[in-house]
């Protein structure tokens, strides 16, 4: 089976094509260009180099969220339409669980984005299993796991900083050198194990009001 | 100090951007296209999407070996090729040392280049402490290492089947899910660390004679 993923649930962005379970192509970057000027490029790079028609795509992936809300929406309204062009299924996935599975750490892994005022969106996983499910949360809420957690933890993702400089204390957590982990290599992982969905049934995982739609809600009151 | 890596000392090519240690760009790719027919058109991918200009490229990093003959060829002169026409400094660094700077595994890790007839290109590594250096030894000829090292051993690369599959009976041999290191991104790292070259300082460290070379020495015997 032939996959092709994509992800842009952070400022980092990403597009892989996964063959069987194989890697054929892993792109990742960090730039201050917008996802949507990258993506189609570096698809059609990927297409190129693989040597595949787009056509013989069997399976699209992305990434449902939680994330940056504007990436989300490129992301998932890019594979929508490859998947509605091509009349093939898609499969969205959560960009955190995604990113647990292009680490290879030997603990308890947090992935985590920066979702600001002092929050994170955070799954805790170890391995393939789920300690707890994706949400939104203070970083500081954090630290009851941290603290009675035996094994050694690792923060992944854009909000690794924010959870590094508060938990550095504790000696269960370690650092490690994973800057720019493949979300979209994770995402066509996972994409293979889950039921093919179509284009009309994806949509994006946002876990908390938009700035916007909190601003209206206040003034409501 | 803005770097650009390229490497194809294996099947598998890549190219990276690292500005000040950080990583912008990372691409790996395995198809049956030739290195040449992938690395232009990745190369001006890179330089896009991290919105820089060829000529801000500070340091060209590059692969010298061990490896694949042809595609360390293709590498370097790509590389002194830029290096030449922009006028700015290079470094080559060990194909073997550059994945090791990839991943984050803790123990011995064993980056290795399958070498055909039972042979692999391999260095030992621990963090950054090089236990052995870059040599094409006998696969079956690690086993003593293997049987004495008291840590946990990692092999990475395209060798890494071929050792997995001799040394799997070793409670000391872990296995791992990196399946494609961006080695271009471990050569931008070490190259920042190294005294610059000029471009006709670099020449591939092949470390055994090519297949036409052993066999004209065979038949002149």
């Amino acid at each position: 089976m032939l996959i092709l993923g994509v992800d842009c649930s952070s400022k980092q962005g990403s597009v892989a094509v996964v063959k069987d379970g194989r890697p054929l192509y892993q792109c990742v970057y960090d730039s201050n260009m917008t996802h949507s000027q990258n993506l189609l490029g570096l698809i059609e790079n990927a297409v190129t180099i693989c040597g595949i028609n787009k056509k013989d795509i069997d399976l699209f992936a992305v990434t449902l969220g939680p994330g940056s809300f504007t990436g989300l929406r490129i992301g998932l309204a890019l594979v929508k339409g490859m998947a509605m062009a091509l009349n093939k299924p898609c499969v969205g996935v959560s960009s955190l669980k995604a990113m647990a599975e292009c680490v290879d750490l030997d603990g308890v892994v947090i992935p985590c984005f920066d979702a600001r005022r002092g929050q994170v969106y955070r799954c805790i996983t170890e391995g393939r299993t789920v300690i707890a499910d994706d949400d939104c949360i203070m970083a500081a809420d954090l630290e009851p796991f941290i603290e009675n957690c035996q094994k050694d933890i690792y923060f992944v993702g854009d909000g690794k900083d924010v959870c590094y400089n508060k938990f550095s204390k504790y000696t269960n957590v370690k650092s490690h050198s994973v800057l720019m982990p493949c979300i979209a290599y994770g995402a066509c992982l996972l994409a293979e194990n889950m039921p093919p969905q179509t284009h009309f049934e994806l949509s994006p995982s946002y876990l908390r009001l938009s700035q916007a739609e909190r601003e209206l809600k206040e003034k409501n009151k």
